[in-house]
């Protein structure tokens, strides 16, 4: 490997101080700009990187936005992920994107990684195993702004963007018992993750309005993938259910498709619904019931407010939370021709 | 916000002298054990942050690998992320990564971050509009070495892995051809991109061979998108075409889905191939028959020939193209019962 090409190299080369290399690439009034131009153009053709470490400590900030969420192989993430990467990028900054793989200790990891590389802000969506958050403090210590979305901490004050998962849990629960389900099996992810754990407190919530018993038995916690999907299938026949709530849209459709390939009519033996309307949601036969959830809208409004933050407009430390709408969308995975 | 922490703050802190916090933190034999500890616990307490770039000039790399690709929003991308994630994990790297948007003005941009940000190498799958490839020069030239994949630079020797995309697009409408299809359209994405440019070129082959002719009115470029499948199955009904061959699945299951619902019938009226072997080619109904692009096989073996070239075990810049095996798989969207 060559060796980083540094001011002395170029200096050697024009036959100039160093010093003067410094402040011609700087820019600076005290070197012609004919001697400007020809430092730049040298250094360029040399390979010359500009320390944008000690840059950006002088400027007190990088032009880096970074961001680490669990996985990126969902449909909501890419478009969590759009959203912010239009707003960060008409902003002149460029976003950084890491995964934790729904592993705490990767995400200390990758907290650390963009830490070194000094980003101006962070976006978390949290690993499902994370309990507590101090792997941020020292971040946030150093003055970074860090914002959550979608997968937050619980029991504290950080800031974080979210939408209300009891509620939309309650709302899709609730249609499928009014299309007459009485034996509803809800499929979800990991019970650390606020995400899982309040959309499961709005089935129970809506089972118990309609005086339905509720059964640990009927609760199916996996990893919500396409396997998943078709593994949860054989346990809905054996359990006699006539209603599925599934947490995502991927691992519902794959559910149902392993259902009809069972024998099960959708949605007149069994009524069908997944979370996130995703495009598969609207590709499967029958078409999915789902909820709107808003990614690319969460997204923008993230980067929006960290960068509202970066700029010193608002202080998003002295936000709670900010909560978005989640529309149920019926379709024909759950009405019954009654 | 707060100043970055330094030697200086944690020496006044502990009463020592700033050298002294400086081999302390190296955890230098000239300052004992206990101090060494003290230091330590202090930086970590207070927020220090080590300045990972000095020492990264040191040891003469860094703990990151840089990947950029043209959007995020594929499973089979999802899956090549995967692949290369496990592997640089594994050696102890952090994965960075940015999305080109199919921008070559947003890639320049990404390719000076993951400079600055000094990655150990870099894994590249083009934009779709990228022409030449100068903006990795610079990069190459300090010795960081750089691999493409999937999309990969035209007329060059750069290091590459991809799969035959010419055969690939033979094979699939050849497969049309023998179910009885005598025009067939081909919906596809940018020809600046070898990717599409060479499915196209397999595409034609297989006319050719077949004595069917080929009419540019029958090849669809957009983005190949939702919306594009939707509105190409409407092309394609007043082209009266019976067979269609997508260059992705997704797009290709949305424009099926629109064909049936516009009262086709798949195959019996319109046989329908796609490409990438995608989850949601195995959940539509029919089953998509599909090009198994082995995503994850591709991811692995990039970021393992990278970590061999950057441990100095081989040269990636001696290696031509590897190149991966795509089975084609027929499913029931192109079988006709003849």
């Amino acid at each position: 490997m060559n060796k980083p090409v540094t001011i002395y190299d170029i200096a050697k080369k024009l036959n100039l101080a160093p010093s003067t290399i410094s402040r011609g690439l700087k820019r600076h009034s005290s070197v012609s700009h004919r001697t400007q131009e020809r430092i730049i153009k040298t250094a360029e053709e040399m390979g010359y990187r500009a320390n944008t470490f000690a840059i950006n400590l002088r400027n007190r900030k990088t032009s880096t936005i970074g961001i680490i969420v669990p996985k990126l192989n969902s449909y909501f993430m890419s478009q969590v992920i759009a959203g912010i990467e239009g707003v960060v990028n008409n902003a002149g900054y460029t976003l950084l994107i890491s995964q934790s793989l729904e592993d705490v200790s990767k995400e200390i990891i990758n907290v650390q990684t963009m830490f070194d590389n000094r980003v101006a802000g962070l976006l978390v969506s949290l690993a499902e195993n994370t309990k507590e958050t101090s792997h941020f403090n020292r971040i946030q210590k150093q003055g970074i702004p860090v914002l959550f979305f979608d997968r937050t901490p619980m029991g504290n004050d950080l800031p974080a963007i979210t939408i209300n998962n009891e509620s939309a849990g309650y709302k899709v629960t609730k249609h499928l018992i009014e299309q007459g389900a009485k034996r509803i099996v809800h499929i979800t992810g990991n019970q650390l993750s606020n995400v899982y754990r309040e959309r499961l407190a709005g089935y129970r919530r809506a089972l118990q309005e309609f005086k339905l018993p509720f059964d640990t038995q009927n609760v199916l916690i996996n990893d919500l993938s396409e396997q998943a999907g078709i593994d949860a299938a054989h346990s809905i026949i054996k359990l006699m259910a006539d209603g599925v709530f599934v947490a995502n849209d991927h691992c519902a459709a794959s559910c149902m498709h392993e259902l009809k390939h069972s024998g099960k009519k959708i949605p007149e033996d069994i009524v069908i619904a997944g979370f996130n309307n995703d495009m598969i949601s609207r590709i499967v036969d029958p078409a999915l019931t789902t909820v709107d959830y808003p990614g690319f809208q969460m997204g923008e409004l993230a980067a929006k407010n960290l960068l509202a933050h970066i700029a010193e407009r608002i202080d998003i430390n002295l936000t709670s939370n900010i909560i978005l709408k989640t529309p149920l969308l019926i379709r024909a995975s759950s009405v019954r021709k009654i």
